[in-house]
């Protein structure tokens, strides 16, 4: 026994979006079969004009709407810091701390020469032509902490070490909140190697 | 800092689909920020023709996609049985086990004062026509096991009580494959109240 064919097509639509396997797909399904025809068409309209409303950034890599790019206002209160990041959601995060004040550079990806992201795919000329173009003196990698986000950092760390800027990571350690007992060994044991005086 | 707008758009339209929370909603949307135009407008389509591509049949109330629905065909081995169901997606469950071959009856929702859904919109004049027109000599209750499913099966015993017809409900139990020790309370006591000569 077979969904309608239309159903099916639904269905594996759906499935196509982040960590969705066939049984939330078929729940989001059947949920939209008792939407308004109205509801239905709102959704796929937004749907259809993701990439005419929303574009990203040529200079910096970020998200934007307007003509101009927010995060590359020339009013960006410390014009010669510069921070990479991998995708350009991380800058919403990172704008939302109101630590930062400087500008950005999304990379877009992370070295993975599993599903074949080599340093080639990283765009290196176009980084290097930045931080000449804005005199950045310092460089901050903001990438996660993974595997690929390791050895993005490691090659970015040997690309920028005979330039003329500083390059630091962001710190790891315990995460705010946490008690000790329930924190993984890797983060203790990074939070042990970096640990600061007090 | 915001979303660009028509980022927030997505996200909120995502949000309404069963169990989404702005968490996951973010992760799909920013996730369909790299999809091309010709897959978002692919998604777009399938979901703008829901109501024209899958409708529900006028009599059962179970899903069909063309004229003629599957579910109330002629040639139903035994039509004197009806199985009423909560939702037309139960319906397919039932029949991929091969066990049923009778008639279905979807009510579309389930008895549930605090969301207002009271006897009248279960339709119970249109399930009683059925009944006699399709001489029904037994009814099967498949209602979920739960406190709305429960209150339905009761309301609907009590409807057919004075009429000629058999009224059943699923056995509830231990489920296929389960240890004794990880099955809940409730279902134990209701798998001893309902034991059956061994």
């Amino acid at each position: 026994m077979h969904y309608p064919s239309h159903l099916e097509k639904l269905i594996q639509t759906l499935r196509k979006l982040p960590g969705v396997g066939s049984k939330s797909a078929e729940r989001y399904a059947f949920e939209m079969l008792d939407w308004s025809q109205e509801e239905l068409n709102k959704m796929g309209r937004i749907i259809a004009e993701i990439p005419e409303k929303i574009s990203k950034c040529l200079s910096c890599g970020c998200l934007k709407s307007e003509s101009e790019c927010h995060f590359c206002q020339p009013k960006r209160e410390e014009p010669k810091v510069l921070c990479i990041l991998a995708y350009p959601k991380d800058a919403f995060a990172i704008e939302s701390t109101h630590e930062y004040k400087g500008l950005y550079h999304v990379l877009g990806k992370l070295l993975s020469p599993l599903d074949g992201i080599t340093p080639s795919d990283l765009e290196i000329p176009k980084l290097l032509d930045r931080i000449e173009k804005h005199e950045i003196k310092e460089v901050i990698l903001a990438l996660d902490s993974t595997l690929e986000g390791d050895a993005t950092a490691l090659y970015l760390k040997r690309v920028l070490q005979e330039r003329p800027v500083q390059v630091s990571r962001l710190a790891f350690g315990i995460p705010m909140g946490s008690s000790i007992d329930y924190v993984d060994g890797g983060t203790l044991a990074r939070a042990f190697a970096f640990r600061s005086k007090y």
